[in-house]
């Protein structure tokens, strides 16, 4: 297909509005839409919240509030395949037809198989001309967690980590306050924020009793776009096969959703009464005792498109070396710690460098004084 | 003072000559020369190699071989205060009288105590205009080595090192081909011939048997703007307190000079008669038995301007923690080798993050696949 400069032009206005989405769509995918009539923009909109209206409903909203214009006849840029089913909301196809859109042009088809097409045959079945596939990659690249678990029934697996210069996260003794620095850690706020959940160790939680929410206070910018009760609160996993927490523990003071993960084989201690908003489950270990991490994602893989681990040498390591890694986002701080200090990442042993795994650089920058790298990891 | 427009030009086109000795002149500076008239270069050049004729002497032979313009009344800018004595070539602040100059603009006073402010005096005993300090810093920056021996009688101290991500060096069982890609490789070539000598530890030696020469084919485009026999071959410096190293080793192939150094409360072994390039010399140990560095570089002050630290862990890892580094090049690679991989650097058991070494970011690029980190870690 050849598309016009206008075409391109729309559709990439829509994929940024989409991207407005980011802190706040979770489970849905982040969708962006514009409408428009002989060159002219009517309507735009995007999916703000789940629940909420959808992109293409705010979009037609706008383009019909002036009565000398409205939707209909109008082109509309969308840029996930509009959905064909009822669920919080009415379908959008159906929206696109009874306002008698012309053509409907869609980046990217739906994975969901609830949808996959079928948005598309509604709208060719009333007639609209739909053209699919403009700037597909971008507008895929938008929603990576929902489109893996669409098509997977796994989610996208993010591990965060930070060290010093020479792979350190800490000196021998511990101390780690800090190795990076304030604008690194507010940025680490924001990455937890775009994911549906984040999980951690227990070693981890009882060595630094973190909390594991986003800190309103702490986004910057993103404070100023996103109310509190706007953004999405993960919710906190913690890996803990030997069920060590307790409920003293600072994690549980936080009323956001808390996942508390054991193995199965493991007799469970129900003296604890948790509140409600922590929930338990159990799963299959491994071989070492630990939670086995094909279960715990597709577990995790039921509602949730993303994953963000925050977690120490260990787990983050076996993530990766199992392959259940699809991207790294490491902090690096201007600093050096020497061999006495702690490892940034437990691997295997390797015993030749063809072994190690594969890494891309998606994306470097600065974060304040130290280096953000965004690395696909996807073997 | 006020300097013109063309003040700056012409001194900014001085200090883009002198860079382009940085990999032949050791152990002398780098100095670039500009001559003009009514705004018009008349001549230019800069210092080549050490023995043959100064930057001031390639200008003004330039500016003279037009027999209708010629270098009296003229303006010379040098990035380095002329030089007032013979050695082996005439003072060039006599030449500089010689051709009736009308005024020079210096750019920085030469730290050597045999020169420092006599060639400036020489030229306004002359009856010459000298303005000094235009484009100071820059100028200063293309000589750190020069410049701190001058001041100090030690050289500028490089340590070279490269590393995963994660800090390590080699897997568990040494294997570390490749960690850095093919052109990192290449730029420590360019780093190599840059310094004047070549620290190594005799581990290093022993474990790698490398020849740790400049080759000429791997330079790159450097290879096409000098000639093999222009490039400075660095001194190569080997540590090695108990006298371990022996004839066959790689290093010794190669004619060009080699130090080795070993402690001086080392009954010496004179049975190894070695070749004419390889000098032995005896320095104080510490209480390690180790070299002392403080003696090392020292004696190494007495002859070299910048010494590159190419070695292990740990004696790098001493360089930076005694505080004799000036600048640390590090080469890092996108890979992740894992905990049980070789460390980067042993520096002491901090307690504290207060303890652990300044560092500041003074220049970061790609080198291929590979981070170039120039790192400043004067403290």
């Amino acid at each position: 297909m050849n598309w016009s400069v206008e075409d391109i032009e729309m559709m990439s206005r829509a994929i940024k509005l989409a991207r407005q989405g980011l802190y706040t769509t979770q489970p849905n995918p982040c969708v962006g839409c514009v409408v428009t009539k002989d060159g002219q923009i009517l309507g735009e909109g995007f999916h703000i919240k789940a629940g909420g209206p959808h992109a293409e409903v705010h979009a037609l909203a706008m383009a019909n509030s002036d009565s000398n214009l409205g939707a209909k006849g109008a082109t509309a840029y969308v840029t996930l395949e509009p959905c064909s089913h009822y669920g919080r909301t009415p379908p959008c196809a159906e929206a696109l037809i009874h306002n008698k859109l012309a053509r409907v042009v869609v980046a990217v088809e739906d994975p969901n198989p609830q949808v996959c097409g079928r948005g598309i045959a509604m709208l060719r079945d009333a007639g609209i001309q739909v053209d699919v596939g403009l700037l597909q990659d971008e507008a895929y690249k938008i929603n990576p967690g929902f489109m893996k678990r669409m098509e997977t029934g796994l989610p996208w697996v993010t591990v965060k980590l930070a060290s010093s210069l020479d792979g350190k996260t800490a000196l021998a003794n511990g101390a780690s306050k800090w190795i990076t620095g304030p604008e690194a850690r507010r940025d680490v706020q924001r990455l937890r924020a775009r994911h549906c959940a984040l999980v951690t160790g227990v070693e981890t939680i009882l060595a630094d009793n973190p909390s594991l929410n986003v800190r309103h206070s702490e986004l910057g910018s993103l404070a100023d776009r996103h109310s509190e009760s706007d953004l999405h609160q993960p919710l906190r996993v913690v890996l803990d096969s030997r069920a060590r927490v307790t409920s003293d523990l600072a994690l549980f003071a936080i009323e956001s959703p808390i996942l508390l993960v054991s193995c199965d084989d493991y007799p469970a201690i129900e003296q604890q009464s948790w509140p409600s908003h922590v929930k338990q489950v159990k799963l299959n270990c491994d071989e070492s005792g630990r939670v086995d991490l094909n279960e715990l994602f597709k577990y995790l893989g039921k509602q949730c498109n993303s994953v963000l681990i925050e977690a120490g040498a260990t787990l983050a390591g076996s993530v990766i070396a199992k392959g259940h890694g699809d991207e790294l986002v490491l902090y690096q701080a201007l600093k050096m710690l020497g061999s006495s200090g702690r490892n940034l990442i437990t691997l295997p042993e390797y015993t030749a460098m063809s072994q190690i795994p594969a890494i891309k650089l998606v994306d470097e920058r600065k974060v304040g004084a130290d280096t953000r790298l965004t690395l696909d990891i996807r073997s």
